[in-house]
């Protein structure tokens, strides 16, 4: 195989009592890739649609992705890439993510599958780092394994591939806003209540315990954050107006994407993901800001072939 | 039936990465209870074998659970109470949880059983709070529901029973000091490192996939405390050195059991639980401190009628 197409999912980080630690993986939302191999010993980004980013490889966060697997590797050729952008950049659905991981991903077929997920991951989180500027996996972890991930540890890395129920299914509202990542890390406290530790980590406890059971109610009731989203929220306008239309609705919980200003909610059945999607379109119908909705099942599989 | 005799089992709260909210429950080690229907519509305690506790109702732990499930059945009789202690009071290994729920567990058979194990800790709860000034749930559940549980919440009470990996043992070592509840709780800090606060989530979230996926290794590496035992380690002589002979015995994790003293060990087998026993013995055996181990398989089933 000489070149390789490939559709790079957006991913959804954090998932409310998570931060940090879970994400999951989109469906039909994402970008696409094509990677092929060249006889010149390097890596060379040769187009670049639907986004605004730079083509030098140390400053594309899928260059340098690409760079790290290569330069572990070491073939006796190179690799050019083409990317297309669909997710926009600061959108909170992992659009940095979808790039390294992608490319990590199709470099790997190519070099004929040498790498699991969990070493891709790694690769991938040095393109991240050229986005965010530290090295995070929650969002690349959901991309490369599909589902939902939980990545116990980052050193060294460690990535829980956790069970999808079924029916599950997100509704994705992102306002044309501009949430800068690193403004809202600052915003964040450097501590931390005590009780409000011991409910998030309960949270996350019954939220592990409700994937292995199917439990959409336990999943409902673990979808909860007094850590970081009573912070971030206020970066988001009308983000408890899109919360409550979206519990009003039906949906089992609802927070921030990522850093936001993208707004997940989980529904446990398509329908109530489409009702989800209009009652928070009625929301942001009535304000002067942009948005995308989306609805997408759980994508189980990640990063394919296409 | 007018009487029942039961075994009400010790049980070990927080289990490293869970402070508040994890407990499983231990084999063999435990109190055993007898209740008697009675003719007069009261509660009496008519007997305390043991431990020098009080034979008032309101007082006693055991009592105050009974009078709480008794004022909410109304029956038209009463019970009488005999309470034989093997767990030492203040070992850390739930005496006022086997007290508490010995006796809801034993009034709710003579009552037809018209509760489940979530009401029944809602009431045993009553009795806890007498021994700690306040209502926890971490060691009763376990005791109830038996294995492993995490209590998602206190308020509204909702109780998760986690599977138990078929194989799993425990080692327990008391040393006989005292760390007082009130003074364990009050040495904590009302705030905690968000850093360390994430990897406990992480750590719980793994810990709960461990026991769903019979995963021995995630386990070991989910058994780690940086919130609580940095602070209540310093409460028990040896504990580093108990913990790090422990490990290299071949023991999972080691921590605090519950506001200690006492220390617990996981373990996969039964001979690695032996191993860890002597290795701990050796430790302890050159201090002044008198000390009792155990070593006991995972209690599944929890209270039982003996």
């Amino acid at each position: 195989m000489d070149c390789i197409k490939i559709f790079s999912p957006a991913t959804v980080a954090n998932v409310s009592c998570g931060f940090d630690v879970l994400g999951f993986c989109l469906d039909h939302i994402g970008d696409e890739m094509i990677i092929k191999k060249t006889k010149e010993r390097d890596i060379k980004i040769t187009k670049i649609k639907g986004a605004n980013l730079p083509f030098e490889v140390e400053k594309n966060v899928a260059g340098a992705a690409a760079l790290a697997i290569y330069q572990d590797a070491k073939p006796d050729y190179g690799f050019e890439i083409e990317i297309y952008k669909k997710i926009k950049p600061g959108s909170g659905i992992g659009s940095s993510s979808a790039s390294a991981s992608g490319v990590v991903f199709a470099i790997n077929q190519l070099l004929g599958k040498p790498y699991n997920a969990t070493q891709l991951t790694q690769f991938a989180m040095k393109g991240e780092a050229v986005a965010s500027g530290c090295e995070h996996a929650d969002n690349i972890a959901p991309a490369l394994f599909g589902g939902f991930t939980l990545v116990k540890s980052t050193q060294p890395l460690e990535v829980l591939s956790l069970p999808t129920p079924a029916d599950l299914y997100a509704t994705i509202i992102h306002p044309q806003i501009e949430v800068k990542t690193a403004e809202a890390r600052a915003i964040l406290p450097k501590k931390v209540d005590l009780q409000h530790a011991i409910q998030q980590w309960a949270n996350v406890g019954s939220f592990v315990h409700a994937l292995h059971t199917n439990d959409y109610d336990l999943l409902s009731e673990s979808l909860k954050d007094k850590i970081v989203e009573p912070y971030r929220s206020k970066l988001i306008p009308y983000f408890d107006d899109v919360k409550n239309a979206a519990i009003n609705a039906g949906g089992l919980g609802t927070g921030i994407s990522g850093s936001g200003p993208s707004i997940f909610t989980l529904s446990k059945d398509e329908k109530t993901a489409k009702n989800v999607e209009k009652a928070i379109q009625n929301v942001y119908s009535k304000t002067d800001i942009k948005f995308n909705t989306y609805v997408c099942k759980i994508n189980t599989e990640g990063i394919k072939i296409i």
